[in-house]
């Protein structure tokens, strides 16, 4: 399923070495100001480059084929193509023989019975989380008030994460982080019981993103150890403000007024340039595995963007939906 | 949206004062056995009485309205009631005015512009769960393979469950929980690339259950802190069983033959016996607040059914999502 | 599939001869008057008992369950339960067998591999469109503004209905009819491109009514021999008023503020007195059937409360669409 | 909404005068021997160039970005891109100003405040088409068993169709027709009570072709002048074979394995050559209005290969929600 999203529906399409990565959003309301610009900022967060991350370039400038005119959106569906240029065709037909530790090759391999396209991980690729980004790019101007904001606050277990990048980078291995965001501003009352809390729709979307491997609202797992006289948050105004937030934001599903939280756990790349072993399907015998193509030494740098956009995605439609009903939002 | 589901579908209603609580699962395999019987060890299991959880009683007994015929499902929609019998109608018309902390009283209250019914949470109660656990013992009938079975692994932060519980008790106060879910004996090839990996799916409905605030597969957070030369599982047979599950038995957000494995994270039970301080909306003024009514002290003793319940309903939408295009399960 | 809607959402459920009919509303915005006395005329208006309808005869009085809180609807899901009462246990064992001309008895057993539930038609029956009817009534009450009205127009071919209904009866036989219903004071603009245009949403629900076998909007099937300087609609005036109506009020799929006008063909009753002729499944051999029971010589005359049902959930899912999007109906 | 379907899912997108229509499919399952060249035949029908078609040429080459590799479909996604070449620019600000009676130009500028692209109907464009006729040719390679033809039976009253269209074009104006649709070696059993019939899938989608008025299926229209007698079909086989086939090959809903047959009433393009009137929605002064641009005289001479691709997609789509649930087709 590669739709989501009920008024504000994004579908993504492509794969890692394929032609394209694009998305087409649907219901976006006409008249919101959009251009190609408007995604830049977005793109570049979300760019490889730095140190820890994949020497694959792309300049991935975003085609917006459909949707917009004169500078605005028309209500008709956004489609939005990027294109994928450096792509080194190789040899990928032995992957699926003797499938990678951690990927997705064993599994896509049972699911799509040997057809699904090997080639850079195909759409299991984190390069989708181009479509997505861009996704959110138009997601945010749909609520220009939220203050969305995600930082990557540990990475192999330490806070001097560049020190830690340094020692993965050394050792020809890969480290995990741990990314943390926030939405300030937000009105209170968006969520949709019974089935799509914030909490729902956001876990919904950030497992989607590749090497998520756990997720927490406010307190989160501390919460299983705390009493209810120390977890509940005292209302300290009319407008629902608490003295704490270990709610992060939201109470019954639905956000109430305070600042959205939440943290994500980024397992470590999979790739990695040390020997690994694995099965050869084929032969029942066991192989030694060196992994060579490019990857990010810590794939959660380049997190945090895709996780303020599948805020904004959430958010987004969350609010339409509450819209449809009447709702206005107040903040 | 009280809907979830492609194509094994489930929708409810109900209140936790109202006359009946429900589930409707549309799309359910003509040709299932199924009984009223088959409820009630599920149903069972959710209910009170127990130590630590509330004193309201209820018989809970399934009425299956529509979809079986002969014993077995009919491939018609399926609707199950239960009706609820110990309600107190009592006043809860001061509710709205003085939001009780940790409750949806005063986000429901600006989601339904004072339209919602408070009595006992209303829609937004726990006694909800009942319609998923109803739902879950429809959809682990789809799976027979499958075995899945939750339990409560520490309480207040501690592993000594029946001592945490009494202690809150004797404090008038309440206690979180983790709860863990292991899933075995599943087919590699379950999920939907890209937005319905397993963990999308079990996650969006494990924070539709009240009180859940965390979600981790496998590793989980620990995975933020690992390497990969660490995290990664080595594959070992061409089954597709590995040394290690650090993955929790999902690449790529599919199934891989190995135990799924996750934990949730419960809060604390937001009603609790002490005095609390909560704003009055209309005056704006600090009011004391003494919660009566019926509770739970650990909320998280009731909640792992609940959890095998959503872990069954998100497999059996995956599994028949999977049959649709052509994949035949094998274990 | 037994939900249809985007926003407004009903899903149904039921049997002909089972415990319940039921239909759950989900998405109708909080604060919207409501009792059970609102389905009252609509209800009484597809009761069956005058000249040509069956003598089966129910009270079809709804229970809401859920939903409603204060004669207000809560924003919760909105379930409405009709019993059963006047059902014929029966021996139904040989229907599958012997399948009756015109009904779903071999399709049914064809496509639920003989599990369905055969008495009375089961999910099948005409008896389901009780829980069309029901959520016609919520619908109504979102479109305060709006005039729908729907009528026999014939019947057998016959504009003298009476007449044509006697000879049907005299004869043990049944007759067709026409019913055509208009839809005034809608604003210009509902319909959803390019999927959901006004007439997608309204034949998809015409043609889950049983028995209805075409629709045709404004002039129809008579567009088909005009020529296009015929069939253009003059606009006359700024609100878009047209000197002429072949369009039957929508152009490009949208509402166009003039009476949206559509008819719907309605075959004969398939259960007839008079002696048919069918096949044995199991041996192969033909046989002569007489069906016994209860059956409507016209089931036409009993459609157009259910057509301006459905015109209403149509156009209410439209409505709230759109208002997603910030549209605002102007009429 | 611009996606249609449940487990075949297709989303497109793009304007007349943009840079390009696209769809996307989803779900279609992997395996599937699927290159550019299937979609050839089904392209050069849709196709203008004949008598009576618009004279804009686009070589409409499809592009396919994602979801084929090594010539079969992966179950990934699939997007296909067309290339609009021989647009004209020109001056179409006039439009909404004055709009063109039978076009979307009056309702789109309601609906989306303004903000939709005008240029030759935007959104609203027959050339939308282009993407449904590319979403059939995928469908149909998952129905190898069925046989969809559609032709075109009537224009303009006349069945000397030649003569009609050189009338047409003689007077500068436009003609309707009829188009009649038969898919013979269906399964019986395909089609989803409640709301998703096949007819309810079929009209959904037909209505969704710019110009379609009317949907009828079997005896259809004529169905409301019959008696039960008459309409009943035999069934004279186990295999459900029917005498006649009044049914159109639908019983409650469902293939009952006779052909299907249905008619669509298509009315005459709304772009003519002769001068017409309407409102200037500014001044709300009348005026005349001469269309240049280019049009279809008969729009229904290429809408044949469209209804067969609509076909082929609802039936795609059926089968397999149908084999979801253990439904095995057998012909």
């Amino acid at each position: 399923m590669n739709t989501f999203g009920r008024v504000f529906r994004i579908s993504i399409f492509g794969e890692s070495h394929g032609k394209n990565i694009g998305v087409t959003i649907d219901g976006c309301p006409p008249g919101t100001p959009l251009s190609e610009k408007d995604f830049l900022p977005w793109l570049e967060r979300r760019k490889a480059g730095g140190k820890g991350t994949t020497p694959r370039k792309e300049d991935d400038m975003p085609l917006v084929v459909s949707g917009i005119f004169k500078g605005h959106t028309t209500g008709a569906p956004l489609t939005i193509l990027f294109e994928n240029k450096n792509t080194r065709p190789g040899d990928y037909s032995k992957l699926a023989g003797t499938p990678r530790p951690g990927h997705a090759d064993f599994t896509a391999w049972k699911r799509f019975r040997g057809f699904n396209d090997p080639r850079g991980g195909g759409h299991f690729s984190g390069r989708l989380t181009l479509a997505l980004v861009a996704a959110g790019a138009v997601a945010k101007k749909l609520l220009p008030w939220a203050d969305i904001s995600a930082g990557l606050i540990s990475a192999g277990g330490s806070t001097d994460i560049n020190a830690a990048v340094d020692n993965a980078l050394r050792e020809g291995d890969s480290i995990g982080g741990i990314v943390e965001c926030r939405a300030g501003n937000l009105p209170a009352g968006l969520g949709e019981p019974f089935f799509d809390p914030v909490e729902s729709l956001i876990s919904h979307l950030a497992f989607a993103v590749p090497a998520i491997k756990g997720i927490e609202f406010g307190s989160g797992f501390m919460a299983g150890s705390m009493k209810g006289s120390e977890h509940n948050d005292t209302i300290t105004d009319t407008g629902g403000r608490t003295a704490t937030n270990h709610a992060g934001g939201i109470n019954g599903g639905l956000t109430n007024g305070n600042d959205l939280i939440f943290r994500v756990a980024v397992k470590p790349t999979s790739s990695i340039s040390k020997k690994q072993k694995t099965i050869n399907i084929d032969s029942g015998k066991v192989e030694e595995l060196i992994i060579g193509g490019r990857h990010d030494a810590c794939i959660a740098l380049r997190v945090p963007v895709v996780i303020e956009a599948i805020t904004a995605i959430a958010l987004a439609d969350l609010k339409l939906t509450a819209n449809a009903q009447g709702f206005q939002e107040v903040m």
